[in-house]
């Protein structure tokens, strides 16, 4: 696979990359989000609970939907971006079940939803530039479980 | 109905206390969310672009979500209160359409989803304490047409 082809530095390269994208949004530098891990299939972002909190105390809504379709569009700009494309990447729709309230820092994982294949994605992007994917994110609850998931479908289209 | 009957003082009176609600959520804070009209069936509220750019010059996703889930959990709220009743509104789960890129101020709409009622929410709540109900929201482009559009499943559960 290209992408877990990449080292340690095009990783920490990607991640500064990423930050720099994500830090050009004032709401995404509201909420302190910052870039975890990165791997062949997954991306983490995470955010702090203080910036993130709701009127009940545990973690607002709309930050948990938010960390999770960045996440999303991380990954895919990732994978994009470590396939050597450059390109803009749109959220087209979304699906969230809010399950659990979260009672401490935020991070939400990324990966590609069942049944895609990034080899697939990226050769019709290569083909056409244009191309579409389903992702499926969560947000982990400390005991286990998760306080959120959603499916999103994600296009990319060529940079001019 | 009872919610039309209400005067424009408690419209008013309804409007400062989702503000104050909304408020107490930082993030809202951030987005610089405030209460506009308030009708028998529908909730509109606020953001200026600003605070809410992507990093493409156009409104943030999240933001859109955000004000859409916020626009419809003040909905729900506002015809608990005028109905009489003082609840905790949770958002269930949403699905989501990103349509159009917005470069203008946000407003987002909420109204009951089709096929619901409000008489039949409220009479269960009423009987049982809890009572689930569909809205429906979406974002407006200037020229006609939406940013986005939501809908959405809220929980209401009766406080203590």
């Amino acid at each position: 696979m290209r992408f877990s082809a990449t080292g340690t530095d095009a990783m920490t390269e990607l991640a500064a990359l990423l930050e720099r994208h994500l830090d050009a949004i004032p709401m995404v530098r509201a909420m302190q989000v910052r870039v975890g891990d990165i791997g062949a299939a997954t991306v983490r972002l995470h955010a702090p609970l203080g910036p993130n909190l709701n009127d009940k105390g545990c973690a607002f809504g709309g930050s948990l939907v938010a960390l999770m379709t960045l996440a999303g569009w991380s990954l895919v700009e990732a994978r994009l971006q470590s396939a050597g494309h450059a390109a803009d990447v749109f959220v087209a729709d979304s699906q969230v079940d809010y399950l659990a309230p979260l009672w401490d820092d935020l991070a939400a994982d990324a990966t590609a939803a069942d049944g895609e294949d990034w080899d697939e994605f990226l050769g019709v992007f290569a083909a056409r530039g244009r191309a579409r994917i389903a992702i499926a994110a969560s947000v982990p609850l400390p005991a286990g479980g998760m306080a959120a998931r959603m499916r999103a479908r994600y296009v990319a289209i060529a940079r001019r």
